[in-house]
C-alpha cells in the first residue's frame, strides 16, 4: 500500500498512525522531538502519550519533516490548532508534489475565528494539495491504539477525496463515515471541548449525572446555535461527530479537556492545572474564539460565558455552575425553538 | 401547602415524595407492601429503594389507597408501566373529586404501543382529574434524594395544568421546565431505556467509551425516528427529555436498564438477570412494544431490533453488537436525513 506521513506523534496522532499500520500502510510518523523518534523507532512505544501500547513496527518515526514527506501521497495533520500555522508554512517548503491533506485537530483560532481547514488553506498552495479532508468523531486515542470499535467521521468540500481517506482508515475495528458538511464536521469536534471543560467542572464540584446531563443537553443545543450561525448544517450536530464526541468526551476521564475542566471544579486556577497538564487543552483557547465570536453575532451562549468567566476573569466554577441550573427560563421549547428557526 | 398522593414507593416515587415535602407538602406516599408503609412512617426510611436516605417526617405512608387520596388536589402516579391500568381501575374506586395526574413511569404497553398517558386517560374516567401531566428527564433518584442539582421537563394537553406541576416541584435543586409537546415527553423517556440495555450490553462485553458513544448516538437517530413516527415533535427528543435522560441512563451505573444490560454482555440470559435485578427493568417490554411497532410501520430500527433478537430469541450479544458497528452503510448523513426528511 502507499506511503502516508502522519504529523504529530501525540497521542491521537499516534493511534491514528497504528490504525493505518493495521491496514498495512508505510507510515511516516513525524514528531519534533528527536527523542521521541528514537523511542518510536528503537523501542516502538510512545510512552507519554500512549502508554504501555505497542506501536506496529510499519511505523517509522522521523524529526526531518521533508524526509517525513517524501514520496507520500496523503499528509495527516494532528497538531494542536495553535502549531497548524507554523506546520503549514514548514511542510510548504518541504513538499514538491500534491497530496491529499487531512487534518485531525479539533479547534477553532481565536480572533480569526477560522477552522482548522481554512486555516490550512491560506498557509499552503493550492497547487500542493488535492484536497483538505477533516477527520472526526467520538474517538479516545487510547482506545483505538487497542483495537476498541470506533467510529468516526470524514468530510470535504471534495467528497470524492473524503471517501478515499475512509478508505485509507476503514477495518473491522475502526468504523469510517463521510459526511458532506465539512463545516459542522469541524465545528463539532472543535465546540465539543468548551462543553467537556464544563462537564469536568461540574463534576470537580462533585455535583452528579443529572446536573451533567443537563450542562451536556444545554451544551448541545448552545454549540449547535453557534456552529448554525457559523454554517454548518444543524444535523450534523446530532452525528457522531457532534453529539457522539460530546458524550465521549464529556463522560470519560480519557478526555483532556474533561480532566482540566475537573480539576478548575476543584479550585485549581487555569495556569495550575495547564501546569498540571502538561498537554495542550483545546478546550481553552475555543472557549476564548467561541466567547468572542458569540459577542460578535449576539448568538447567546450562556455556558461558554460562563466558561470564559471562570478561565479568564476569575469567576468562582461553583457561582457559574449554580446560576447556570437556576436560570430563568421556565419553557425548555423556547431554547430548543431556536434551534428549530434557525433550521427553518 | 396542599395535600398531594404519591402513588408508588420505589426509588423515583420516593424521590419525588421527598422533593414534594421539601417544598412544605403534606405528602402521602402510597405503597402496596404494609412493612414498607410502616419502615417509612417509623424508620422513615426506604432501605431498598432509597439506601442511606433519611426520609422527611412530612412524608406519611400509606398501605390503604383510599386513605392516601383522601383530600388531595394531585396524585403522582409512580408505578411502574406494567401496573398502571389495575392501579388506575383500583384509584377510580377511591377518587371522589377532581384531581390534576401526574405519571412519571417510563414506558409503552406492548401490543397497544399506548402510551402511559393514555392508558391513564383509558382507564379513569374524564370527570376524575382536570389534566394529565407527564414529570420526565435526567434524573437519578439516588441524586435528587440527595439534594444533588438536576432539571426535569413536565408537559400535558392542558399546559396550565402543567406549569401548577411546575409549581409543586420545583426549588433551588429540583429545577422544572415545561413542554407542549406531551408526546415526544413520554416517548423520550419510554425509549431511552431500550438504547441503556444496549449500552450496557457494550459494556458489559468490555467495549469502551468509543463504542458505547457510536451507540448512542444511532440510537438517538432511531428513537427520534421512532418517536416522530408516533407524533412527537423530533426537536424534543434534542432537549432534557429525551438526549439528556439517554446520556444519563446510557453512561451511570445508577441506571437499572444499564445493569440489566450489562449482566446480558456478559453472558446471563434474560430470566438470570430479571431475577438479578429484583426490581422492574422496564427497557425490557419497552423493547418489545418498539420491535412490534417499528415492524408493522416499517420504522428502521437496527439497534431496537438487535436487541430484541438479544432478549427474547437468544441471539448472542457480541454477535449483535458487531454487526450494529460494522453495519453496511458508508454515509452518515444518509441515516440522519432519514430524521429531516420526515421534520419537513
Amino acid at each position: 500500500m502507499g506511503k502516508i506521513a502522519v504529523i504529530g506523534a501525540g497521542s491521537w496522532g499516534s493511534a491514528l498512525a497504528l490504525v493505518l499500520a493495521d491496514n498495512n500502510h508505510d507510515v511516516r510518523l513525524w514528531t519534533h522531538r528527536q527523542e521521541q523518534a528514537e523511542e518510536i523507532n528503537n523501542a516502538h512505544t510512545n510512552e507519554k502519550y500512549l502508554k504501555g501500547i505497542t506501536l506496529p513496527k510499519a511505523i517509522t518515526a522521523f524529526h526531518d519533516l521533508k524526509e517525513a514527506v517524501q514520496d507520500v501521497s496523503h499528509i495527516i495533520l494532528v497538531v494542536p490548532t495553535k502549531a497548524m500555522r507554523e506546520v503549514c508554512q514548514e511542510l510548504k517548503q518541504v513538499i514538491d508534489h500534491p497530496v491529499t491533506i487531512t487534518h485531525a485537530s479539533k479547534g477553532i483560532e481565536p480572533s480569526t475565528y477560522k477552522r482548522v481547514s481554512e486555516v490550512i488553506a491560506e498557509e499552503l498552495p493550492e497547487e500542493l494539495y488535492s484536497a483538505i479532508v477533516v477527520l472526526s468523531g467520538p474517538s479516545h486515542a487510547e482506545e483505538v491504539s487497542l483495537r476498541q470499535p470506533t467510529t468516526v467521521t470524514v468530510s470535504s468540500g471534495n467528497l470524492e477525496q473524503a471517501e478515499l481517506v475512509q478508505d485509507l482508515f476503514i477495518n473491522e475495528k475502526f468504523r469510517v463515515y463521510t459526511s458532506p458538511d465539512l463545516v459542522g464536521v469541524e465545528l463539532g469536534g472543535a465546540l465539543k471541548n468548551i462543553i467537556a471543560l464544563g462537564a469536568g467542572i461540574s463534576d470537580g464540584l462533585g455535583y452528579g449525572d443529572n446536573a451533567k446531563a443537563a450542562l451536556i443537553t444545554r451544551g448541545l443545543a448552545e454549540i449547535t446555535r453557534l456552529g448554525t450561525s457559523m454554517g454548518a448544517n444543524p444535523l450534523t450536530f446530532a452525528g457522531l461527530s457532534g453529539v457522539g464526541d460530546l458524550i465521549v468526551t464529556c463522560t470519560s476521564h480519557h478526555s483532556r479537556n474533561w480532566r482540566a475542566g475537573n480539576l478548575l471544579g476543584k479550585g485549581n486556577d487555569l495556569d495550575e492545572v495547564l501546569d498540571k497538564m502538561g498537554m495542550v487543552v483545546e478546550g481553552v483557547r475555543t472557549t476564548k474564539a467561541a466567547y468572542q465570536f458569540s459577542k460578535e453575532q449576539s448568538v447567546e451562549m450562556p455556558i461558554t460565558n460562563g466558561l470564559y468567566r471562570i478561565l479568564f476573569e476569575g469567576a468562582k466554577p461553583k457561582d457559574v455552575v449554580d446560576q447556570l441550573m437556576t436560570r430563568g427560563r421556565r419553557h425548555e421549547m423556547e431554547e430548543l425553538s431556536n434551534l428549530l428557526g434557525e433550521r427553518s
